[in-house]
């Protein structure tokens, strides 16, 4: 089977497999570390040694060191040889792949010595994977890029040579834990925690290579659906200690088995309050069941009323974490990870961040982001989110003196996967680089998302001349904007079909029972969430946002029909009315996207063909689906406002 | 298994079956006729003769008459015998089902000799019925009434007792045809054709015994799919050669076939415009190879372009039928119908009447209607069709000098079944009177809908006291209208959820490619179908038609929106502006729709408890569904118009 290799090909490797290596050390990391070597210097004429022998070497990678953490890993270079330190298996595999990515720049003058260390301790990715095709959702939800690297045909499928790869890549760019199930579990899928926990076990072993230890989505009601109790109350005794042996005989077969990550009493899925429980009491009996392994529970603060009556503009779904699970704070045990959603809505182009994030400093918050691109083109169109997922890491909820979110989500960074059995693993081969970003960002959020982006450009086409370099800057650094501007303006979201969430629908959500409405009549749109006349969400946030937020004087432009109803003729602090900057970004947006077109077919012969031709196919579509969002929402908003536009361009 | 009597309780066959009853002649459908006297006597306690033997008999079904067609019948009686007389089997069944329903009133006082013969020799039902299970359509496409009567697994189900006991159902209200599978021909059910020809033979059976005729759903592509051939190209000597061979094989199995019923060159089905052949040439090469054994083909007119640009106002999917067909008039060979929606959209709730019709003089018109309530409430929601499609049949195409459709439909009368295998027949039981409907205006399109539903309610509630046939009356009678007034206004159609077609989506439909729009803006609504200003399509009409649709001062009001844009202002003839009527017509029909429940409520007790929970049950989700349609339709032209409610109720 033919592998993309992604950010890790081949000639990448060059520099480290020329040379004379020697592996320090024992384990099953360090017997990676080594393979890896091996190869490199089978393709590029290195040699390479193993164990205490000593020897005038260019790379050493030593596991001896002590002082770091099992993930950290040090390099230096005393003008001969270039030194890797770890005291843990993942440090050195991390170790090597930097010196890999560093490449010949690893190999020359000297170097001082400088420690590595990931900011988070958790960094995942959720694979919203089904075993069962599912009717309506497939076999990957929200998946654009084929069927499940892990599930073929109702079972696990650990000899797909693609799993280890998918994981030797994940490995590269810092992930260390992966969901292998979607978070709605499925009657099929429910019994990867008992009977059928043997085939998670042959992917934990592939994981376990490359330092990723594999967790499971399980259902809050599996004692009754699987132990075949009458209750899932999580005070009940008899459901705890069904609980108990359930993760007692997972950690029998995968060891290192992470933890669980649950969705609960959310869309539809059970939870603890069918039996008068609160969430804190449903994560706390599955944190004691993982106690003793040292598991985790990852507890989804997804938690809304999807039933919302369309006609009352009191309820407001954008405040429902917040009022769920602020006053839990304090009540979440020590191994129980609240992962909250970036946003309060749903993964949009443009959302505040949550004001959960900050508001519960004694819960350990899991932050999650969102690298399948459910609402941001699907795969079809270029749009690289490491901008938008660096606003948000660093964004101060109490400040510019406060802690960014990068440091207030102790309990990691968690991306749900956009990948799949594609060819180029993510559909779009564009789509890569956000899941490059997702790692190395888990790894330091407060890193320069162009750099890294930057990075994956060097790793994906080593040696790429700089027009090359040029020209994929020129279509991704701007890509995220530029779907921001030919789809939900000014941060109202939504507006996209039902169900599918592809393609224009600017009325799609606007009366249904989703939570999810712009409120557009003829005079103005927006949603209010002011404290003073609206639904009170902008008083979620700390100081100084609530106070930002709270006025359409002060709020940020491009968040502006988020938080506030406003005229169409209100004048953004850009100086344009609401009106035209419709028109203008939908116009914009569209031009913007035929200008990335363009640049990609000037990179014909740059670019290996058959990638070539995947991204300029998906462009075809992407320009469609652009001017379809341009001419639907400029033809919504003009027969709406009846304002013309000022620049008298052609409106349907 | 329990089947739901419908219109044929056992009750009401005791006058016929507590008499002395002589049936004379031989065939398949005397016998069938013996059968049902046979079994009436059984219960009843009458007594049954056959064959030439004379005697007092009260009375006698007889089948030596002459100069009768085949499905026509004479009733007398003279004083001590009722006689009916005819010369075909199906004339024959037809009188006994005459004198079931005539009931004690047929053995009463003198009756001079009248005859009965059907108005349109040709009464089908087309069952939308997939064999295989579609991944979007499901079984039946537009099917709300579970699974089909025809199909399970995969396979033909003949030994079900229900298809004979349809086709009882069906014989008693006259419908002689039914085409047993979807007019989109999948890869499965294109084999109904050739390999798969057995299990039709084997339905075709048992409708037989009553004297009903199958036809098949054919794809064009056949000669390709299933015959290996490199075209289906109708005037290529092979291709015809293919489907005459196919045709003879048919007719070894199925003697009485009936013929074929075609969707070419419609919404992606294959047709003859891949080989730059005229539709006619398609129908007719067909027609050819069915000629020899009296067959018909049945090729649709429900051509247009499905992928049409929204932003285009120019192009008008209502113009499509007749702008594709009326050029090819004279062109169809004499066994081939061309099978023309009642309406020139989609079964809307209100549409004009196709200009089609009428337009053809030399060629075969037959009309569709649809008994499955795709935008009629999906059998969730009573509504009651006669009224319309008697509106339909009674409409002249040339004005009140000319013929009426009822007479130009020279080629049938066939409707879209809305029966699957739910307990009722028809999920909701009271649309088993849409079912009834249908055969009863084919058999007379000039009948008066309200004697026609009496004549249904007292077949299905015999000796039903006043009150439960007032009740009825009163639920059934307006409930068109009523289904009408709470959804799309002034027969502008659609606002439905795409894809399902259930519920209010007043955009849903609005930037497809469908065709189906309604261009309202902040100032007005409607489509300008005028010949002076818009698309032209009033000109399709005769005069008078085309005069009075050209203007809005003409066009009648329940049409206003199809033909016309207004502005929210404009003053119907009814007195009140466009805006103010349909809040109006929304509040109204959410009230109708509660009465309804309420008199529903109020019939406890005199209908059996089954039926009565099944349809009280209904009630709810209409009453829930009609308030969406309220609320939404309203909500959106508020927003829209800025004009409050005259009567100052809540908008949202």
């Amino acid at each position: 089977m033919d592998v993309d290799p992604a950010w890790l090909p081949p000639a990448l490797f060059r520099a480290v497999g020329s040379r004379r290596t020697l592996v320090r050390g024992v384990g099953e990391l360090v017997d990676t570390v080594h393979g890896e070597v091996a190869t490199a210097c089978q393709r590029f004429g290195g040699s390479l040694a193993r164990g205490p022998r000593d020897g005038s070497c260019d790379l050493v990678l030593d596991l001896s060191a002590s002082g770091l953490g099992d993930e950290d890993f040090t390099l230096s270079r005393d003008g001969r040889t270039t030194m890797v330190t770890a005291s843990g298996g993942r440090g050195l595999l991390y170790g090597l792949f930097h010196v890999v990515r560093l490449g010949e720049a690893a190999f020359g003058g000297a170097r001082a010595r400088e420690t590595h260390r990931p900011a988070l301790a958790l960094r995942m990715l959720d694979h919203w994977d089904n075993v069962a095709v599912h009717p309506v959702m497939g076999q990957v939800e929200r998946g654009y890029a084929g069927g499940s690297l892990f599930w073929k045909d109702g079972r696990a499928r650990p000899e797909y040579g693609r799993v280890r790869a998918y994981a030797r890549l994940l490995a590269a760019c810092g992930i260390n834990a992966v969901a292998v199930n979607n978070v709605n579990v499925h009657d099929t899928e429910a019994h990867l925690l008992t009977d059928r926990v043997g085939e998670v076990a042959l992917l934990a072993a592939e994981f376990r290579r490359y330092g990723i230890r594999v967790h499971l989505s399980v259902t809050f009601a599996a004692p009754t659906v699987l132990g075949g109790l009458p209750s899932a109350d999580p005070l009940d005794a008899a459901v705890r200690a069904w609980w108990a042996g359930a993760v007692r005989d997972v950690y029998e077969v995968i060891p290192d088995f992470g933890g669980f990550v649950v969705k609960a009493d959310s869309e539809g899925r059970p939870g603890p309050f069918a039996y008068g429980r609160s969430h804190a009491d449903g994560a706390n009996m599955l944190a004691a069941a993982l106690a003793p392994y040292g598991g985790t529970v990852h507890w989804r603060a997804f938690v809304y009323d999807h039933r919302q009556d369309w006609r009352d503009r009191t309820t407001d779904r954008a405040r429902a974490a917040y009022d769920h699970f602020v006053p839990l704070d304090g009540e979440f045990a020590p191994n129980a990870v609240l992962q909250v959603k970036h946003g309060p809505m749903d993964f949009q182009v443009r959302e505040p961040v949550s004001p959960l994030i900050g508001a519960m400093p004694r819960t350990r918050l899991g932050v999650e982001l969102q690298a399948t691109q459910e609402y941001t083109g699907q795969q079809r169109h270029v749009c690289w989110l490491g901008p938008m997922w660096s606003q948000v890491l660093r964004f101060r909820p109490e400040g510019e003196a406060g802690a960014a979110v990068g440091e207030l989500a102790r309990g990691g960074l968690v991306a749900v996967s956009n990948v799949g059995d594609d060819p180029f693993w993510t559909g779009h081969p564009l789509a890569q680089a956000n899941l490059y970003t997702c790692g190395r960002l888990a790894w330091q959020p407060d890193a320069e998302p162009r750099d890294v982006l930057g990075e994956w450009i060097g790793l994906t086409f080593p040696d790429a001349p700089k027009r090359l370099v040029d020209g994929l800057h020129a279509v991704l650094d701007g890509s995220w904007r530029t779907y921001e501007k030919y789809t939900a303006p000014l941060g109202v979201g939504f507006m996209v079909q039902p169900g599918h969430h592809y393609g224009p629908g600017v009325d799609g959500y606007e009366y249904s029972p989703w939570g999810t409405y712009h409120f557009a009549d003829r005079d103005g749109v927006g949603v209010d969430r002011s404290r003073a006349t609206g639904t009170g969400y902008a008083a979620q946030y700390a100081q100084p946002w609530a106070e930002v937020y709270e006025s359409p004087r002060t709020c940020p432009d491009e968040l502006l029909l988020f938080f506030h109803h406003v005229p169409y003729g209100h004048v953004l602090h850009g100086g344009s009315t609401v009106i035209q900057h419709i028109y203008d970004t939908h116009f914009e947006g569209v031009a913007e996207a035929e200008e990335a077109r363009r640049v990609w077919a000037g990179l014909t012969g740059l670019v290996d063909p058959a990638r070539h031709a995947r991204v300029a196919e998906r462009y075809e579509e992407q320009l469609h689906s652009a001017r379809e969002w341009r001419d639907q929402v400029n033809a919504y908003f003009f027969r709406k406002s009846g304002v013309p536009d000022g620049r008298g361009r052609r409106i349907y």
